[in-house]
């Protein structure tokens, strides 16, 4: 039945650069690093995590789609398409499970033109500003709603 | 000389799941029963329809290239990349033949973020709000343009 | 039974200048020719047409309460009340069958001024830029919805 | 070959009221007092006048498309309609002859809704601020023009 | 000397409609109705009530312009031409009487561009939002602030 | 029973100076003349009335959702709140009963920070304009509405 | 040396109301409900919790100035006053431990006066939309922050 | 006493290039050849007048100022400067004569930024878009005031 | 005769952290160091200072009113509440004695949302970015004012 | 030593004109007035005093410039370039000396175009709306600054 | 040691269609013709050119993160990338090398669009308006700055 | 026939104190290094250089009129004036020579009133952010263009 529990978390573009760009911003883990401490969260949670990453809008879409059926949750980490890509807001609406917006840094402390989120408008929680622990928090926030669900 | 009169008809983000996607919106069709319909109409106006689905905006873009020389008119049903891609804007500008918007919905009647549109300003006409009906429109105006033409 | 399939075609000022005004914009077809083409297409769908014009936005205003009981259907080119008029957007809220916006050309590709339509909101679909033959086509999108209606 | 010097001296709406109204704002003259010193006026001027007034939208483009074929020039003191009609905007951009906005007051000493301006950007010329002697001063420019045409 | 009382109270576009229209927006009472209810209540209060509708904005300029000299208040319900007409608030500007403002619905609770009025700017007093009573309430205003002059 | 139809009356900041702060903006009437009105007139519409005045953003919260339970109907003159606390806002909207917001002059005709009203937009009805005599109308249009209910 | 791990949880205006007010946006939960929840989590998680709530914007400031020596970390549910109070923003700068912004809902899927946040631009995490549960997250939160630090 | 009727009639920058500056919009006439008419007309007028160009915003407020008792009105066509410039408008308002805002072409039919003008705010009259002529009827109109004064 | 001369000098929220909060933006003097210096400036200048501070809005509002008839001059530090107040507004605009709005820093080089002030539109005159010496400013220019009146 | 406090005191367009141009908001004293107690209270303070006035928004900038190296402070009341000017602005950033802004009303009681600053954002302090005797504020602000550096 | 001087060269949307598309905007210059100039200029300058040119946003981004240790230039020429990628910004900033911004027209003289860049508040310098020139300026640009660097 | 190619490179307000003003931004070079390497450079390229600085703007706008005729290009560096004169922007459009604009800095990564730039919109090309060796590609450019033609 843990199969029944599966969760795609998806990470937009420059992500895969985490640990080595503006770490004053970002930090110092990179985005294996981050994978590796979700997977084992995600065992202890008894999830079956699908951790990706891709700098296309359009498969960060195809991804999304891919999550009817396939997934109870998206953890959505759109970086940049957060805040320009209605393609990836309207394959949120259209996608039936539970969506958790998930940034590593307070957008609303950076420049204005991160400050609208296209996502936002179609996640149930968002979670930001706590690093990578971040991951951990929004994994355990998909677990806590499946379990009540 | 049936040959002549090809048309490409594009369809952008989100639109494969059409008959699954907020049918409240969008209609209970799917993709496939409307380019199926769309083909019937298609050579009943002899015309040499060429159907196309993408989620890249990029590939849109390489399909609206393709079409300089390849096809009479374009119809295309942009979705999200309508209101966000001056990439497609600067496609349409560049291509020398016909160009209709196609919605299936009236964009003006939903989010404010869906009242502008790059296709427009790139467009000679614009349909919307007709549901699936909507594509034969289009190819009635296609196939009457180049009648006159 | 045809007697149940009528429909308002209804036209915004200045249109009785058509054929005279703008030809570069509006096309050289007078009013009067479009009308007649409307006719004869409404025939061939078994449509009772009325079809007037006014430069009146209170006259406007009359004859879409006028639909209201006398006709399944209004097809409207309020010409420059579309960008001004409250009066006609609230008439055609009140107004119970089906509603579609026409132009002539493609309000988009003009004046930012009339990028904002109060008819755009209050209308089922909307139709623009063909010229004089998208009163035909609105005709036929009259005619298939109430087919299917 | 004086009949060839025809002007209309349009008045919108409230403009009947002048003398009684806000006097501090739009002066002692009444508009009859205005019509005899532009009837004056234009006999000198060997121009023929037609001086009218309305509080209807839709009659001053009726008026204004009456002036195609029957009026050299147009002088208008669109009132409110300055600043709300897009219809008498369309009017006077279909009318070929010469345009003169004209004011009692200066809109620009205003309140801000009449900074915007639909006859400016239709208009060859503009007269504002001179209270009722601009009325003579628009009869004067349109007889230059004339003169020079 | 009751002969001294007279109140205007003028009705706007659609409202002929009421208690066919939108009645979970503007409620079941029919304008006749609503008539009735307010001869009622100007004969208790001593108040001449001339009473009209019109779907025209030049006729709503016209009917303010009447009243001056002829009666000492003017309730206005100006529907769609509040939030558009600048010729309405012209009038009731040279208008030298009192002036109620009055909406059955809360224009504030509503799209955002019913949040602009052109006749507040120009009014004495509002009443919104009650319903059918609140031109109950205008008369009484109306009746006291006679009685108090 | 009259014990049911318990309203309060709430009054927010600065209006304790009534009658002495800028009294040809607010009239002449103190705020305790306004409640011996009220009182009375009250009492001949059988209401409970409690009738109270706050400088504090934070007390208007509290009397607010006091009044769930307390009272059928609150009448609000939030003065300055009106215009700067959502706090305000939300308490009416947790308020089960029906609300008036109220002032003494026409906020339209004021400076530009006082056309926006986060109480409006929770306020089943508006009265504004009227003086002290807004007041004894609130009470009005209370009473009507309790005895419909 | 659990004393030195105090943690404040501070809640806003009509914050009281939980469970009774609109339970379709904030959920059945109490604020005594979530005070228990938060207590028990806090002792788990070896967090000396400090749980207050008011309706007064003045109090917040006092509060978050108590924290200053007085607690590691500041979790604040702002309510209204997220989106109006500077005053409460300029607390949290002055403040030098870690803050949390919270919320039961997500602000970006409600009204436009609810996207912006006086409190995000000086808090170093956000958590939206999770409900009750939230409170649970933005503890566990604050203890990994602390273990880290 | 003809000495008491002066006038400073003020150009702007670039006014100087005139007939060579893109003529299309500003015509033929050299500064030169309007200065000649010019003075023509205010010998018929009975004006003393005094001709001027610069390029600089100092030396306008200079001459502005020079005319407080030296002339009874100025006349200013300040090109440029009449959209950027606070200094020319605080001149004029100092300045206790007529003044005549003067413009060849009708700035509202040309770029966004010549629709502000901050010499319009503080002129009696606005005479704009006659070309060459609008100098003589600027004369006209100040003739006139002084007359009628 | 000194008794005549009393000067409320207010602060607003989180002034009572001066010296500790942010000093590289306020300075290291804290407020009661502050208090001291005015006191004694207080006294050499003969005004009776009465020296307060408050996190609340509606206290400030509160004291404001009490100037009423105690005080010559009102000196006000609003902090926060300069920016979002409409209260303190209002009751400085109800207040009949003289008013100076003061800031430790410059408010227009911080962020956007200090640069709209409600005090500065309800001041006098207005001193900023002087740091604890503004205070000292400040009373010489109210005792300068009484000397004068 | 007196030689090293050399103070810069700037004066901008129009203000030439005090004690003549509009009292009623710059008060009577003429420039030479303030020239006059600024050299009184200069020679008081021990500063070197160079007190200027231009029209011409360059020699403004070249008397910044010169500041350099030749005062230790600037005080400048720049008038309309204030709001107009980034030459001024960019100069006063060059500067490396104390600038304080000064105004003899305060511009927030002005017109909205009177709101914006170059000046404020490249100043240290500000001191507005005490007429002539914020010159003599404004030296006591400086000269306490070069006695406290 | 020619090796170390590597520049990537990258080119986005639709300018793969240089030559053919709008010449009247950007140019006879085929995308061939003018990476050929490039090659021979590189060579000239001692640069290892890396030309590319790619539809797809997502492809960018890719490109400027290979850049990342393996070219101590990037040159992008975004096209409509430019004014809508905040990916692409993203990307730049996290790249360390020296960035040029490229346009062969103007953007300032196009749309309104076109006057908003992501990339150039991530670049170094901007060359704009040379047509295929700007290339070659562009690798001057670079070569001078690895020259000196 | 080299005097045939005449180049006026002109500077604008600030730029005589480069090599001491905030040189982290502009650079260590001074005004008069750069015109050494521009005339070097210049005479390499068989230009003559006419090298200018003013802070004035009137002598802007005299200057480029100079140009006419007397030089087949104009290169500017309008510094502050890029952004506020219009007069500058209409000299240039008179001006039948080749312009391009040119920068130290880049303006778009500085304040946002450096945004706007009166200069883009009359200039054939645009070069920034390469410090002092821009000027050197403006003269390239220059010298490339003359080739040309």
């Amino acid at each position: 039945m843990a199969a029944a529990r599966r969760v795609f978390l998806l990470n937009g573009p420059n992500l895969n650069l985490l640990g080595t760009r503006e770490p004053e911003i970002y930090g110092a883990d990179t985005l294996a690093d981050i994978e590796a401490r979700c997977a084992a969260r995600a065992a202890a949670l008894r999830l079956a995590l699908d951790f990706r990453q891709t700098n296309s809008e359009g498969r960060l879409v195809d991804w999304i789609q891919e999550a009817r059926g396939a997934a109870e949750a998206v953890i959505l980490n759109a970086a940049a398409y957060t805040h320009s890509s209605i393609a990836v807001h309207d394959a949120l609406k259209a996608y039936g499970g539970y969506v958790v917006e998930l940034h590593l840094s307070n957008p609303h402390r950076r420049e204005p033109f991160r400050h609208v989120s296209h996502v936002a408008t179609a996640a149930d929680g968002v979670i930001a500003g706590f690093g990578a622990f971040g991951y951990e928090l929004a994994l355990d926030a998909v677990a806590a709603r499946l379990d009540a669900a």
